[in-house]
């Protein structure tokens, strides 16, 4: 951790004559400066998991340094990522439909706000198609409202009425997941006042809890609307690919795209965003431009391929024209560990939660906010269930604890509650690690219980 | 170059079983099918260009692999974004205004695209607090027909109506840079029809033909009907770090924002895309979003410092939550370099371009279609000035060189005319590539003329 005067050094010194220089600064300037999310102390929001094979695969996307916008300007860096999505799709069991052989298919986007943005735009797009562009101001989406910020972002950047974004209310009674009864009855309402309702997303693993949204019956609902069917597994996605933690997606036939973030907690240097869909043409139909200057009529053997449908050309898939080589690395991951070894990765940290929950119950100072699913732990200091100064107490805790630089953690709040998540995930975490994290945190309860 | 059929490979070969192998085949699978972006050959598009210092930084950079979403994710990566963003608009001795110290300041975007699509909603949402959301489908914005198919992919993602998306004619006698009165006389006609002109994108360096629009008269006429002004030099503003380029962008006191790829032509690994902007709080108006468990509550000594807005979170000048540790590579490779060397190595592709121009000159079956400005020739073969065959010739004299596999170009359409392009600007390249190259390129006219 770092204080803002650090920083100082920065500002000051940030002349033009500064970088004529040839001595990096690295250790003495940089490094005191970076939260280090590697850490095997690292315990805050969600990982992001680096590795040797992500890392040789950033290496390997660095030194080629292409720019694989269309098919002909790196056929490896397309025909690649058609083949590892593949692949991740059939590791988590997704439907055929996802897959490269049919209407759908899968691609990296950047992060899990640019794969809800697109499908956004994409499920925008095809209602407006059916409704006429002056009805944007009618379309409403769905979610709970604990879902990611990103939802809400994807509306502001797409024109979507704030007002017309339902951030449906969840509590602890269904451990924050959306309720299918209040979905149905804002669609009703919105629908009687002359509204469209045209998406919904669901998440299984929120940030905050991990709550998980009942997928079947919310898609049944989403197709009995004719909405969008978004799913954004970001962060739990990745358990996923253990048979036992698979049911946590189980509905996800009904769903018209689907994320993951392979950069989070399945060992892919960040980033690297899996985003999978049915009808890549929805994608295509929003996303598309076709300048002279980027037309495929540079090889007589494939001829316009792109125009022809041929082959794939990933800048109409996503928001930014360029992109990097990023399959590399999620390839490397896959075939230098192998699904075994991912999911006895994924066990361990789960069992690693597991334990620190159990620490948390054993300590009748603390209570286990709600269940855990995967590796988060959400839980808060309540002496003497004494809701009066439980929050501020908690903050202060959090502070207390993240400035030894020991450990590093963050917090949330569910249900006005301020409430503290233990998120294992980094790739050197062990049982040690979280011990003595727990370790901080008692000891930093008790001084601050004994100054009160 | 590769066949497509080269890649029936992957297709078979993409069984679940495949990755559990700890093989790679990066030899083998990968490089047939890579288009080799930093080969002393490649001429095609602009450049991509890597480097040691640029590759230094990404393997920092991914080493660390920390997510700097905002300030207290990783401290170091957002405060060397501001300063070497400082640095670089020094170097290109952009307006003060642009620099951090004020209400400005630069950020790093993945791509062009997502700069321009930024600044389109941020100058979108500031109209449309004047004017009330419903006016969207009046707004419009202007550019000329060379602009990246990034600005009218933009208005598709923020909801601009197609028909709002003004790209006005341009001409060989001006040598296809927008012109004011062009300009001024649609803005005149958009008003007298009660729409809102609210953003112009001027280029400094067209993709097609580095034509550069006059950015001192255009920006006159953007701040009297009070338009956001941007300018995109994606790829030319590299070579304004040299006294005698700096001249091309004169007027961008008048501007909003300005874009330029250091991934492109100064020796930074994709991605890099620097974005300066005069009123930071716009981009912020329009991309925020703060949600708990993203609070800045860490630490006792910054207590809420973003809230405070005691520190910059770029989450919210850009499109993603998360983003990468770029400012290490562009830090890397101005203190590596320095700022004399980088003016060499542009002076050396631009004399090296000039070079090529010379050549096509002495062969009285080509023609240079536009006047070199910067590292791009746009040339073609004409023989005996017959325009009938010249657009069928040239495609497939493009078709027959690329597929040599010697030396990569490609092409652009100008005034109907299909034009070759030949850019200069891969680190390796030297004047016997450039050689190699026309070598090449004569002997494949000299077939094609003679079999007609």
């Amino acid at each position: 951790m770092v204080k803002i005067s650090n920083f100082c050094i920065f500002r000051k010194h940030s002349t033009i004559e500064e970088f004529s220089g040839q001595t990096f600064d690295i250790q003495t300037k940089i490094l005191p400066g970076v939260t280090h999310w590697q850490s095997p102390n690292y315990f805050a929001y969600y990982p992001s998991n680096s590795s040797i094979a992500g890392f040789l695969g950033e290496m390997l996307s660095a030194g080629l340094n292409i720019v694989g916008f269309s098919w002909i300007t790196s056929p490896a860096a397309t025909e690649l990522e058609i083949v590892v999505l593949d692949w991740l799709a059939k590791i988590l069991n997704l439907p055929n439909e996802f897959l490269s052989a049919g209407q759908g298919g899968g691609v990296i986007q950047g992060t899990a706000s640019e794969a809800v943005l697109v499908v956004l735009l994409a499920a925008r797009d095809k209602v407006l198609i059916k409704v006429g562009k002056n009805a944007l101001e009618k379309l409403v989406v769905y979610a709970s409202d604990q879902t990611h910020s990103a939802l809400q972002k994807a509306c502001q950047i797409g024109g979507i009425h704030p007002e017309n974004c339902r951030l449906l209310s969840t509590d602890a009674s269904a451990d924050y997941a959306l309720s299918p009864a209040v979905l149905g009855e804002a669609i009703s309402n919105d629908v009687a006042n002359d509204l469209i309702p045209f998406m919904l997303c669901a998440t299984v693993g929120t940030t905050s809890s991990t709550a998980v949204d009942p997928l079947p019956a919310l898609g049944k609902i989403a197709k009995s609307h004719g909405m969008w069917f978004h799913i954004d597994a970001a962060y739990a996605g990745s358990a996923c690919i253990c048979p036992e933690y698979r049911h946590y997606i189980n509905g996800v036939e009904e769903a018209d795209s689907f994320n993951m973030n392979a950069h989070k907690w399945l060992l892919t240097n960040f980033d690297c965003s899996a985003l999978w869909i049915k009808d890549r043409s929805a994608l295509i139909q929003s996303l598309s431009t076709n300048p002279e200057f980027l037309k495929n009529k540079k090889l007589p053997l494939m001829l316009q391929a792109s125009q022809a449908n041929l082959v794939v050309d990933f800048k109409d898939w996503q928001i930014p024209l360029g992109r990097r080589f990023r399959s590399l690395k999620l390839w490397m991951v896959l075939r230098l560990y192998g699904l075994e070894n991912l999911q006895g990765y994924i066990r361990n940290h789960i069992k690693l939660a597991k334990h620190f929950e159990e620490l948390v119950s054993q300590d009748p100072r603390f209570e286990v906010v709600t269940p855990r699913k995967f590796s988060l732990v959400c839980f808060r200091l309540l002496p003497h269930n004494d809701e009066a100064c439980a929050s501020k107490l908690n903050h202060d805790l959090l502070d207390i604890v993240n400035s030894t630089g020991k450990v590093y953690i963050s917090h949330t709040v569910l249900s006005g509650k301020y409430v503290l998540r233990f998120a294992v995930g980094a790739p050197l975490t062990e049982e040690r690690h979280v011990n003595a994290a727990w370790d901080v945190l008692q000891e930093k309860a008790s001084t601050l219980l004994g100054s009160m």
